[in-house]
C-alpha cells in the first residue's frame, strides 16, 4: 500500500472542505456584486494563502495548505486534473457555427484583435523585460511572444455571462461579440500552444521546438475536423447501447483525458488537449442538454473554484506585487485590446458607439488570462510580480466590462419581481376573506415600509381592481396601482391557504396575492414586473411549491429555481 | 512550485483515461447482462493491474500503475476522495422515515440479519484464523469481530436496482426489503466503525479505543439529529441567497469533507463521515432532484468507477487467490445471511416464500462489502487472501440475488416495447401514402424477420385495423394483431415525415407507425406493450425528435433517453 497516513487524509479532507466552502462563498459573494465568480474564487486563495493566513499564522497556513510532502502533491494532481476538465467545459461552450455566421465582423475583430495587442505587447517585452518581470534564465524573444499573446487572449465565458446579465446575450450586438470572442480564442490557444511548445518543458523534452508546434497544430485541426465528425458518429451509438447519462459522461470525460495526455507529452500543456475535446465534443448536436448540465455544474461549482482558490496557495501576492508592473501591464492590456477591436469592429461598419463597447467586451480576460499566467509561471518564463499583474489585470478587465458596456450602450434590462420581494412585506397567512380585506392587509405592511399612509394606498389599488379585476389565473392575483413619488417598485405578498376570489378567468380563487407598486412616471414597470410574475407562475411545480412556503426565506427560495433556470 | 513533472502529469492523464474507459465498459456490460456494475468494475481494475497485464507485460502495468512514486500518491488521494463521495451518495439515499414506517419487520430482519451472521462468524474468526487469513500481528478478538461484521452487512444500493429491475421496488415486500436493509446498514456501519475504532491506525493514534468509540457514536448521534436538523434549516436559505444549484453543491461537499475529515481525525475512517452527511443531507425534503440527480450521476458514473478500478491495481488477484478461503466466506456469509433475515421475516409474520426472498435479498453485499474489506487490508487486519474472499462473496451474493427472487417470487414484469425493437424491422422512411400500405410496408420487413408470409400478417393486422382505427394521437399509430404461433411479442417501426392518417381522435396524421404482433395466447403482452409506447410517447419533445431520427440507432437512442429515466 502507498504512502497516505491518517493524518494525511484527515488533513486532506479538511484542507479541501476549507478551500472548496470559502471560494464558493465569496465567489458567490463576486456574483452577488454582478462581479466574475473567479474573483472570489481567487480572493480566497490569497486569505487562506501565503499572503493573508500566512502572514497571520504561518504555522496555521502551512498545516492546512502544505507546500511540499504528500498533500502538495495529491492537490498539484488534483487541479492539474480540475483546470484540465474546467478547459473541457470552456471548449464545449465554443461554437463553431457562431464565426461562419458572423463571418465578416467576426474575422475582423479577432484578427485586430490578436494583431493590435500583439504589435504593442511584442516591443513591449523585449524593450522592458524587468519592468515587466522577464524570469532571468527565459529567452527574451519567448518571453515577448508569450506578453504579446497573453495580452490578446479573451475571456469567452466571462463575457457570456456579462452580455446574459445586460440582456444584450440574443442581441446582434451580443452575438457579433460572441462570434469575435471564440474566432478570437481559438486562434489565441493556437499561438499559445506554439510558446508552450517553444519553452518545452527542459527535463523530459521530448521533440525538437518545431516538431512540437505542428504536432499541436496537426493535432488540432484532426480534433476538430476528424475528431468532431469521428464523436458525432459515435455519440447515437454511445446513447442507444449504453447507459445514460453515464455512457456519455464515461466517454467524454475518457476522451478529455487522453486528449490531455496527448498533448502534454507532445510539450504544450494537458489544457490544450482538454479544449480541444471539449469543441469537438460540445459541437455534435447529440449532446443532450442534460448531460452539459450535469458536467457544467460539477464543473464550474466544484473543481473550478478548487483550482482558482489553490493559485492564492501557491503565490504571495503582497510580496510579489508590483505597482509599476501591475499598471504597466493594465495599461498596455487594455488600450491595446480596446482600439485592435474596436478599430476591427468600425471596419466592419459597426457605429462608434457599438465599436466602443465591442473594444471592452473583448477586454474581459477572466479565468483565462489567469489560467495562461499560472502556466508561463510554472514554466519559468515570468516572475511571480508579472503572474500577478496578469492575474490583477484580468479581474480588472472584467470588472470594468460590465459597467463599460452598460455605460456605452445603455441596454435596458427589464426589472424582475423577485429584486424586488421584500421579507418586511411578505404576509405568509393573510386573514382576508375577500380581495377588498387582502388588499388592505397589504397596503398596511407596505405602508410602513414606506411612510405612506395606508388608506391613500389602498385606495388606488382597489380603485383598479374595481375597474377590471386582477386574478390571472393559475390561483395567482396581481392587484396593483401607480403611485404619485415613488421613486421605485415595492411588492407586498400575500398567501391564503383558502383562497380568495379575485375574479380570475379560470375560476380559481386566488393563493397568492402579488401587490405591486410602481412609480407613477415609470411606465415600464408595472409592465415588466406584471408580465415577470405571470412568466414565472405558468409552471404547475411552481405554483403548489409557493403556496406551500411556511416562510420568506422558503418563498423566495421557491420562486429562485424557476427564476435562475 | 511542487513536483509532479510534464512527464508524470501525461501519464496521470493517460492512466485515468485508461481506467476510466476500462471500468466504465465492462460496468456497461455487466449491466447489459443485468449483473450489478461494480463486477464490471472491479473487473476491469483485475485486468489493468498486476493480475493479468503485469504477469503479461510487467513494464507497461507499472508504467500505467506504478505502487509508488507521485503518481501513486495523486491516485490514492483521487480514490481517497472517491470513495468518500461515493459514501456520500449511498447515505443520500438512505431514507430513515422508511424504516419507522415499516418498524416491526424492519427491525426483526435488521437485527437477525446481524445477529446470526455474528453469532456464526465470531467463533469461526477465532477458530480458524489461518483459512480466514488473518494477518498475522491482528488481534485474534479485533479480526474475529470484524469478520463478524463484514459479514453482516447489506448492500442498499444493489437490493435497490435489482428489485427495479424486478419491478419489485415499490410493492409491499420490496418496500419491507429495502427498510430492512437501511436499518441493518446503519447499525453494521455503526459496528465496523467501531471495530476500525478497535484497529486505530498504529502511528498517528490521537486516542484510545474507548475515546474513538464514544466520539463515533456520538459524532454519529449528533449529525442524524442535531445536524440533520440544521442542515434542513440552514438549506432553504441556501436556496434563496446563493446561486442554485451551485449553492447547494458547494455546501453539500463542503460539509461531506468536513465530517470525512473528523471520523478520520478521530480514528474511524473519513468514509464514516461521509456516509453520516449522506444521511443528513439526503433527508432533507429542501434538497432538490435535479441537485441530487448531478451529484449521483457524476460521482457514480465517474468517482466511483475510478474507486473500484483501482482496487484491482493493488491487489495481485490470482497470486492471493485461495479457494479454501473464498469457499469458507462464500458458505458461511450465505447460510447465516438467509437463514438470519429469513428468521426474522418469518416471525414478522411474512411466508414461508417471502421470507426465502427476503433472506436472498438481503444476502447481496455489492459494493459495502469491498469497501470494508479494503480498509481491513489497509488496516493490516487481514491478508491479501481474507481481501479477495470479500470482494469474490460480495459479487457473487449480488450476482444470485436476482435470478434467486426472481425464482422464488416470480414477479410478473411488464413487457417494454423497447426490448422489441429490432434494427432490420425499422424503417426510417416508409413510402405509404395510407393506412393499408403503411401496414403492408411493415408487413413485408417483419416477414422476412419473422418466416411467415408477408400477406398473412398484413390480413391480419388490416382486419383489426379495418374494426377500428389505431391512431392513438400526438402522431403515433399502433397497428397490431395477435399471431398464432408466434412465441415472442415483435415490432416494426415506420416513420413518415409526411404523415398518414390513421384516423386519430386529435385529427393529427401519425409520424410514427408501430405494428406490434404477439403471440396469439399471450394476454398481457399486448396490452403492456401498447401501455408503455403510450406512456413513452405523452412527451411532446420525444415525439418531436424520434420523428428527425436518421436511423435506427439515432432512433433507439431518442426513445432510451425517457425510458431510462
Amino acid at each position: 500500500m502507498a504512502g497516505l497516513t491518517s493524518q494525511e487524509i484527515s488533513l486532506l479532507f479538511l484542507e479541501l472542505g476549507i478551500l472548496l466552502a470559502v471560494a464558493r462563498l465569496l465567489g458567490e459573494l463576486a456574483e452577488h456584486y454582478n462581479q466574475p465568480t473567479v474573483l472570489g474564487e481567487i480572493i480566497a486563495g490569497i486569505l487562506l494563502g501565503p499572503t493573508i493566513l500566512g502572514s497571520i499564522a504561518p504555522e496555521i497556513n502551512l498545516l492546512l495548505f502544505p507546500l511540499s510532502g504528500n498533500r502538495a502533491i495529491v492537490l498539484e494532481g488534483l487541479t492539474t486534473i480540475a483546470i484540465a476538465l474546467f478547459l473541457l467545459v470552456a471548449g464545449m461552450e465554443v461554437d463553431l457555427s457562431t464565426i461562419w455566421k458572423q463571418g465578416k465582423v467576426a474575422t475582423n475583430v479577432g484578427i485586430m484583435g490578436i494583431l493590435i495587442p500583439f504589435i504593442v505587447s511584442f516591443p513591449a517585452g523585449m524593450l522592458f523585460p524587468t519592468i515587466l518581470g522577464r524570469q532571468s534564465e527565459a529567452n527574451p524573444f519567448i518571453f515577448s511572444f508569450f506578453f504579446g499573446i497573453a495580452l490578446s487572449i479573451t475571456a469567452l465565458p466571462v463575457i457570456a455571462r456579462i452580455l446574459m446579465d445586460l440582456n444584450l446575450y440574443r442581441s446582434d450586438f451580443g452575438m457579433i461579440v460572441i462570434a469575435s470572442a471564440i474566432f478570437n480564442d481559438v486562434i489565441g490557444w493556437i499561438l499559445f500552444a506554439a510558446v508552450l511548445g517553444m519553452i518545452g518543458t527542459a527535463p523530459a523534452h521530448n521533440f525538437a521546438v518545431g516538431q512540437i508546434i505542428l504536432m499541436t497544430l496537426g493535432f488540432g485541426v484532426i480534433m476538430l475536423t476528424i475528431g468532431r465528425w469521428l464523436i458525432n458518429k459515435i455519440l447515437p451509438a454511445i446513447h442507444a447501447h449504453l447507459s445514460w447519462p453515464g455512457g456519455f459522461l464515461g466517454f467524454a470525460l475518457a476522451v478529455t483525458l487522453f486528449c490531455s495526455a496527448l498533448t502534454e507529452w507532445i510539450g504544450t500543456h494537458a489544457i490544450f488537449g482538454a479544449f480541444l475535446a471539449g469543441i469537438a465534443i460540445g459541437d455534435s448536436p447529440h449532446v443532450r442538454e442534460h448531460t452539459r448540465t450535469i458536467l457544467n455544474q460539477f464543473i464550474s461549482f466544484i473543481f473550478a473554484p478548487l483550482f482558482f482558490a489553490s493559485i492564492g496557495l501557491k503565490v504571495n501576492f503582497a510580496i510579489h506585487f508590483d505597482l509599476s508592473a501591475v499598471i504597466t501591464v493594465l495599461i498596455i492590456a487594455c488600450l491595446a485590446k480596446i482600439v485592435g477591436c474596436g478599430l476591427g469592429a468600425r471596419m466592419s461598419g459597426m457605429t462608434r458607439r457599438e465599436s466602443l463597447a465591442m473594444g471592452f467586451s473583448m477586454n474581459a480576460r477572466g479565468a483565462m488570462e489567469i489560467i495562461l499566467g499560472l502556466l508561463a509561471l510554472q514554466y519559468g518564463l515570468i516572475k511571480e510580480k508579472m503572474f500577478i499583474a496578469l492575474v490583477i489585470m484580468a479581474l480588472v478587465t472584467s470588472i470594468m466590462c460590465g459597467p463599460a458596456i452598460k455605460y456605452i450602450l445603455k441596454p435596458v434590462k427589464p426589472r424582475r419581481f423577485i429584486d424586488f420581494l421584500l421579507s418586511r412585506t411578505f404576509i405568509g397567512s393573510l386573514r382576508a376573506k375577500n380581495r377588498e380585506e387582502a388588499i388592505e392587509e397589504l397596503s398596511n405592511v407596505i405602508s410602513t415600509e414606506l411612510g405612506i399612509g395606508a388608506e391613500s394606498i389602498k385606495k388606488e389599488v382597489w380603485e383598479r381592481e374595481k375597474i377590471m379585476p386582477t386574478g390571472i389565473g393559475h390561483s395567482v392575483a396581481i392587484p396593483h396601482a401607480r403611485i404619485d413619488g415613488l421613486t421605485t417598485p415595492i411588492l407586498g405578498v400575500g398567501l391564503s391557504r383558502l383562497g380568495i376570489d379575485f375574479d380570475a378567468p379560470d375560476g380559481e380563487p386566488a393563493g397568492i396575492i402579488f401587490m405591486i407598486l410602481t412609480p407613477k412616471q415609470d411606465n415600464g414597470a408595472q409592465l415588466e414586473i406584471l408580465a415577470d410574475i405571470s412568466r414565472t407562475f405558468r409552471f404547475p411545480d411552481i405554483r403548489e411549491k409557493a403556496l406551500k412556503a411556511i416562510n420568506y426565506t422558503e418563498f423566495k427560495a421557491v420562486i429562485k429555481s424557476k427564476t435562475t433556470l
